[in-house]
């Protein structure tokens, strides 16, 4: 079988993935700079759909308009990528790019930093990049991750009021946007940890709860991420699942994790294998419509040579995994399985037909057989070894 | 000092936890069974302020109308307790223990168990149980843990599916208590894992958001337990600042965990001491006003003679955690420190004026000083000292 | 491909997996007791090589001699299966299964209890058990898991006290098997925590450095288990080449682990699956002569119609990582991408002329060319994507 | 009570901690390149005894013999801290800082790099430091951590190779101090990943079972860093006293962690405090005799208003902790409840009179009588709140 991406696919990469050179807090680059160009044309040719970037990336934070005009000649550069590159991802308020590289102005977050200054010109900053995104990208959504948004130590934050100021931030970005009449959402990125000791809205289920109290939830979803998710040790497919219930999976960002461990961003597929697998029928079977995008580091022991062929390996491991998701479901032992399993009585209503009903319902309670409920059993683990079996293409 | 309990702490124990015999996955029961109204008057002796229980602990389940009466003369006992024993908790959508003991009624749960009978019938049961705990207590409210909701393999559940389930059986509740006109709310308690090998609702945010999706959010809040979150990793006075910020804190199961592991149900002050000093700072500033219910397990190692002890010290470590907490925030040096934290700041809105007036405020964008913010230090770890040596009851 | 195990396979099982009855610390048993000798049958049937026990298992403890023919009787049923059941396991020392179900005799664990006449009564009958498997099976390996031995809070063990106790135990018992003889060994197994707090000698790595500061350290081996060493986050396979590399893997408990959280004993291949393939991949190459043997637990959600199928897909799941792991060793791609990784120059000595020659060796200072390898790529990322592809049959 | 170090306490810093200029994999530097001169002079006059460094910090590699009498100076420089400033420790085989910051020259590790010229200039490397620490330091001990030597993929490294390798390596090493005469040592440091997705020697347990098979193990010992174990969930006293007992603490890195995730370096006392009043109390009661060395960083939120009283905060937490610790133990009530939980009978053998006479007391097996022992409760609980009062102060 041919596991070759097409731009059907919706596969995108942030430039800063493969752009990765090395850096970590114990050693020094291992790899130079790539031209974003060099990278949208290199991920084209591997069978991306699109590019996605932070703010400063093609656009040189301070840059005249003459230099503006040639970051859209790199804006251009990427609508070489089949329906449009970078008109997935902007991150606007990102708590971890220094604006003009002096050091230390987003120490302590950026819409929650103690500092009411730092606070201020973030949000402004916010907005301007707004609308570049809206000038330079025919549709732009905008994901925000709040990395630096934390605290190491238990005084540093009140959190109630942190809260106060990350929906103050996100209101004025709402309001913004429908002033504007942009045809532009937001998604929040959870991470449980690093770099700050403890990040704000630190899981999937702490973003979507806080999107509850702004003042335009419909313009707010999230971008969860593998890794992050699994840094807290929850199972990501679950997040997703309640991500989608609620109506919120804006985005995605794809990747590998061993564990509970630093954010380690290994490419898709490695880590966790069986997690990635369920997440992939999750989302084929959800129809999500977004871009599938990949929020990896290639190694820092790995040369160039080995960066693009990692990219590859991202995408042909969703497809593989997305063609046995597919033939899983189509088994039809497993649909017996299923049956076997009383999927089917999980997706039925409890109470069909309404509260009263179910309290007249003598069997319910009184004569409820508790000895036969007792005996029988889920059938969940040869439902499971199906599953297994699938997955290693062992049927 | 005196760190003697009183009924206006408002400290209440399971009587589940006293009465822990010492069983667990490896080893038989340590302690003999205690009669319920012993525990109520030896935790009354302590300085408790009322007892909590599961649904079946004090009525045994299929009593007869006599029985009942029994169990109700339990119930009275407990009301020996000043204020009101047994008022606060009362587990009814629990879907751990087993309805009339046959093996394996709720291998997969109760509100989202695949079985639709079963979830029929857990429904029905917690409903009647409603009654009872309205009938028996004077001011009724429902814990509700769905700790045998989830899933050990990827395919047993479909988790919407599950959500749709869960957020049925909660309505149900809600129309229930709506229609009887009780005064009565529900608290749903998260935690990741086990007994299953992934729990729905796994965090607070997770049943914050789930709330929100339901037909009365208003009679729903969150019952966090310490060692729920901390089995995630996550910080769990972040995590009930969010809870109150959303006005969701109605209950809360005070324990020590130490780290991710296994449930362990620690004395309260056991596992992470400085989070339990954040958390209580947090309650008594937030002005929480609900009871602090010790959920706790004495350790399998110790006979009755240490049971009591621990239970007392549960309530001696709150009350000092109390003292410190409080002359750390009367302190002038921190009260200095704060402010060189700029908490204040973070206290007062970033626009104040509102989005217009930010946009016009050139400060925020072309002349924002970043050189200055950059140097200025956050002052976190001076403050962060303060605090340690108010905890250690150092200055 | 047909994954039918033969007993060359050496798959074993223990009594107790397929026989756990699904009590946890937060219900009651869902399955029934099943008899010895049907478990011997069934897995008999389903190609298992041999089935191993606890101390009580076959031998109910103060069974008069008659009893013990009994047992004996179960032992020759379990010689039923091919080449020798239980001659691989006999757990002796393990300090979790109470002698005669006195509540709390065994609190505080057995060879490291504070008490003396706990510690006394434990390695008299573990030395009494030496002998029952010693007349019983035909050559025995001793098995201890001291799950007991640890604690939950600071002052209750002096480790390094506790430390001259566990090394007491082991050598008296190695002093036993010595002078009767007996040949026979004893295979450590670590566990971090639970049922303790902190249980001593937590990893393969400190119960290697152990046994060396044993009088016999030839007498004593390592028994890992996958979710033990997982339970710490850390890598099982890295944990078993150590473990081997020190000529210590005298067995293997093989099991599925979903990260760092409680026990959770899934059928092998759940959990970490890229784990369990380098795992089959390390066991296969490096020969390991040993049982496979499985101590896994079928979910407490499944009935006996499960229980079967999921020991059998322990064996399936190990036969095709087997498989896949011996098609990758043998892919010439493989075989390229390992010397484009440079494994064979791993295996060659760094200094093979000794220590003056490196010392007279400008290259290896003055004259090496530090761009030259700073260019080199280690070509990782290729080599782990051909794994993955053999793993999940997509080569 | 004044908490102010002297000399005597031996307290050290590594120049690299109180230097550390914030830079993380997701932000620049916040602070500015400190002086090595003024980090000697501001510790000395905090009270500390000695600062360490890595291999290039003082002498930059490269530099010529005139050059190197410069950073002689600046190695006299910090004699001026009384009693021998670096003399503890010199990193000389660490993976992780590139020789003449050539990238990538690293990628892989050191001793264990795939690459033989890579691990012979790396041996080379190593031997040369030594002399470079011989002839600077008056008493020269070398800590090794192997950060990165490890692996993020499971082909990539064949661990026994590996393990071979590091092996000759320390070996080499070993051999070339004895034939120089050098009174030096070496402490291998733990640390289970990060940088790399694992690392070799994972734990101290790990490291003790590995030094057991060099070639002249009493050279070797380990240097154990609290959030390193931390990183994997382990009880860091625990480990701390395994080391001990075994005659292998040769240093120790002191600092503070919370929980399992990415390496915090928090000052020593944040993070779990509880266990660093356990370490303390551990350390003394041992006699520890080597330095207590805080290996730390000063968080990124900071300016250099801060660094210096973070720094102070470490040595202010070990002696608040060393005088309750000592209180502790100096309690009558605490001897009682240290009695109570029969510590005592661990420090006697269980069979004093040998196994002969174990075998032959009747009472260790026909008689023993169960239930007396099933009836004691071990106390613990009692004798930990009594450690609680003290840690607080609150007796």
């Amino acid at each position: 079988m041919n596991y070759q991406p097409t731009s059907e696919d919706r596969f995108t990469f942030g430039l800063w993935t493969v752009g990765w050179q090395g850096l970590d807090p114990f050693g020094d680059a291992t790899r130079e700079a790539l031209d974003p160009a060099e990278s949208v044309r290199r991920l084209s040719q591997l069978g991306a759909y699109g590019v996605t970037f932070h703010d400063d990336e093609l656009i040189p934070f301070g840059s005249s308009d003459n230099e503006r005009g040639v970051a859209h000649g790199a804006g251009v550069a990427h609508q070489a990528v089949p329906a449009g590159a970078g008109r997935d991802r902007h991150e606007g308020a990102d708590g971890d790019d220094e604006p003009v590289h002096a050091p230390g102005c987003s120490r302590d977050g950026a819409f929650t930093a103690n500092d009411r200054d730092v606070r201020g010109t973030r949000c402004a900053r916010a907005i301007r990049n707004i609308d570049l995104a809206v000038e330079h990208v025919a549709r732009a959504s905008t994901c925000a991750w709040g990395g630096r948004e934390g605290a190491e130590s238990g005084a540093a934050k009140d959190v109630r009021d942190a809260l106060d100021r990350m929906k103050e931030a996100f209101d004025l970005l709402g309001e913004y946007v429908t002033e504007q009449g942009y045809d532009l959402k937001f998604a929040i990125e959870p991470k449980p940890n690093e770099p700050r000791g403890d990040i704000l809205l630190p899981t999937v289920g702490h973003a979507l709860a806080f999107i509850e109290r702004l003042e335009r939830p419909e313009l707010y979803g999230v971008n969860p991420e593998v890794g992050h998710e699994q840094m807290a040790g929850l199972n990501f497919p679950h997040g997703i699942a309640q991500a989608l219930w609620a109506g919120k999976l804006f985005h995605i960002d794809l990747n590998g994790q061993s564990g509970i461990k630093y954010d380690q961003d290994l490419r898709f597929g490695a880590g966790d294998l069986r997690a990635a697998f369920w997440l992939v029928d999750l989302l084929e079977r959800a129809g999500y419509a977004g871009p599938r995008h990949f929020d990896f580091k290639p190694p820092r022991t790995e040369n160039f040579d080995a960066v693009w062929p990692s990219a590859a390996g991202c995408m042909r491991n969703y497809l593989i995994l997305k063609d046995r998701a597919a033939a899983f479901r189509a088994d039809p032992q497993v649909q017996e399985a299923l049956a076997a399993a009383r999927l089917d009585e999980l997706a039925r209503p409890t109470a069909e037909d309404g509260l009263a009903a179910l309290l007249a319902d003598r069997s319910a309670y009184d004569t409820f057989d508790v000895d036969a409920a007792a005996a029988r059993g889920m059938a969940f683990e040869h439902l499971d070894q199906l599953a297994m079996d699938h997955l290693l293409g062992a049927r």
